[in-house]
């Protein structure tokens, strides 16, 4: 089993962002999104206040500019041409004047180039000039987004990636599950899942496997009890209460592709008005579910569940749109939402997970990772979403 | 035992910020960094692609700008006079287009306007205006950096929270160091240190203990055997082997405030080239502490630290300088480096981690978190630094 993307399918990428240069009119590009050097490179690193930047020359040469801490680490891992590297940030000359003396002796000055960000940025401490002012060319263009969008429509070896995700997010989950019960923290029940189903998963896969992120967890980002109703909830060190509303989520980086799986459990019992809840939330998804196709445009999913929340009389419950694209980051373009126009197409993962919030009550939410195919769509978490396996004994 | 930062104090913060304020003579500020909204108001979120902002009106009223989502959360959790929210990004209308409503509504246009960044930023999908262009005010001041500044002293609470911090770290680390042995993946040591660790650390704080961020953690980032020669190696999965060099850290955050615990460890056995490095980089690490004293600038640290290492003739073992600061950010500003010439102040609390690193040997460097005192420093974390001590039976 290939638990990572081939040095082959990087070169592919990076010559599909030459055919994205050629079209946008641009000799060279510079880089700075920590996502899509991975993306292009495979070099997976910590980003610090130390800047990185990666760039093409109107050669079609690749380079990446690294700290002198990353220098052989780049070498050895980094799909690219060329490293350069620099003694430290801050250092008694800036980092940027040694990335703006690569990129002259690169030919990159006179010249029309891309770029994704004016600059570098990081919040730890980083100060620096800004990319335009660092270097003379003709014309700077702006290809903000434009990887990102390469991003959206997943490879074979990249949907594997993520269903390999999606089995060890389940492993973990099913622990969760096992371990909620009243009396322990969300902590102490997030401790145990996660180690044991990391255990059985590098015992599992072995060596080859590379996280590049958290190998397999599962948390109630302190969605417990009452606090289930704030969506976005932080981890509180709650104790669980029979009768609690809970809502997990499970992750699994897989060489840094991600899923998600979301589910609305009950600590030993539910009543009428839980289970109210939940049943609406319920097919809310499998409302969402149904409009999944390709060709149609995004909103459309988000759409049909806002229709379903009016008629159910429901709408002042809502908080969030029905979910979000998902891959190397947790959160990506596009959008199931009203204003995302966005046209679905196979190869396109994402999580769907309308939500229902009820203050003093709790909050509903599954969310599941799918795929859009062909005709349709192909469910890549598997965990069972019906209330009765969602009782925590 | 207080285990979060005072109401009280966060209000201090917000009097101090608006005297900064007055200094840079502007009428308002605008904020979008994710640390300094959390240090002014105490309210921990997620960051995504939805926007959240801060800002202080002319009237010295503070607001907090979220997404639905997280409105009613942020009413419970922050300390702000207003609360205003919008649906959802992207939304039929841009959630920039009700901030600038509440800009105006707040009184900022035509003033004075203070800011950290131009524009909300995220790599989540995030597409947006720039601030700038949003409103029209007579000046545009950036305020950039100037409550990092503010972070660098550390008041009394925050020390405290650190030196909790220090404390589960140093349990993560002991447990680290005792489950690793032979034959065993470095993930697979991570999860049983982490776990006893975290577990060990709820049943002893109870509920008050809120992490804002992880708790108790200790693991090796990929430093193990040759990989512990890249200082920022990332997991690999590696198993240990008799006589390996390791490179830990220990973490742990206490309602978001960090401390740094990394030790050179040694599988069962240690070489004789392997002692003589060590020995160099202890006496480095002995140098830098010697050298922290308020009234100096952080460059004579790492000034004292590079004398010794050209007497040594290790220069070309090098590859990052000796340290920073540390709290709400695992990296801050200032560092110890050449080009840093910040005064060191009483409360400034910094990690202390010369590093040697040797391809095909490994890695070796610890890491102590210090606070500097009115006469000198004093050290926060606590683990043997000795050879002895940190070879794993």
């Amino acid at each position: 089993m290939l638990l990572t993307i081939s040095k082959e399918e990087l070169l592919q990428r990076q010559k599909a962002f030459l055919e994205i240069m050629q079209n946008q009119k641009v000799d060279g590009a510079v880089l700075f999104s920590v996502t899509d050097i991975f993306y292009l490179t495979g070099f997976y690193f910590l980003p610090t206040e130390r800047p990185i930047g990666f760039f093409i020359d109107p050669q079609e040469n690749t380079h990446l500019f690294v700290p002198a801490l990353e220098r052989e680490h780049a070498e050895e891992f980094a799909s690219v041409d060329f490293v350069h590297s620099y003694p430290e940030y801050p250092g008694t000359t800036h980092p940027m004047d040694y990335f703006k003396k690569e990129l002259v002796e690169a030919g990159l000055q006179g010249k029309v180039v891309g770029y994704d960000s004016n600059g570098y940025g990081s919040s730890m401490g980083y100060r620096g000039p800004k990319l335009s002012d660092l270097l003379e060319v003709s014309e700077w263009k702006s290809l903000h987004g434009l990887i990102e969008e390469m991003r959206m429509i997943k490879s074979p070896a990249e949907i594997e990636l993520i269903k390999e995700s999606c089995r060890w997010g389940n492993l973990a989950h099913r622990l969760l599950q096992k371990y909620s019960k009243p009396g322990l923290s969300e902590i102490e029940i997030t401790s145990r899942a996660t180690t044991e189903a990391t255990m059985a998963m590098i015992e599992t896969l072995g060596p080859d496997y590379k996280p590049h992120g958290s190998p397999a967890t599962a948390f109630f980002r302190g969605q417990v009890g009452e606090m289930s109703a704030f969506p976005h909830a932080v981890t509180q060190n709650i104790v669980l209460q029979k009768g609690d509303n809970l809502v997990t989520a499970a992750l699994c980086d897989v060489w840094g592709y991600k899923s998600e799986l979301e589910r609305t459990m009950f600590v030993q019992e539910v009543s009428a008005e839980q289970e109210k809840f939940f049943g609406i939330m319920l097919e809310a998804q499998e409302i969402a579910f149904q409009h999944i196709k390709p060709g149609e445009p995004t909103s459309s999913v988000e759409r049909a569940v806002q229709k379903y929340w009016e008629e159910m009389g429901v709408t002042s419950y809502i908080q969030h749109h029905t979910g979000h694209a998902i891959g190397l980051l947790g959160h990506e373009a596009p959008f199931f939402d009203l204003g995302d126009q966005t046209i679905m197409k196979p190869g396109m993962v994402f999580t769907v997970e309308p939500g229902l919030y009820v203050r003093g009550l709790g909050g509903f939410r599954h969310s599941d990772t799918v795929l859009v195919t062909n005709d349709g769509m192909e469910m890549l978490t598997y965990y069972p979403r019906d209330l009765e396996s969602l009782i925590c004994l």
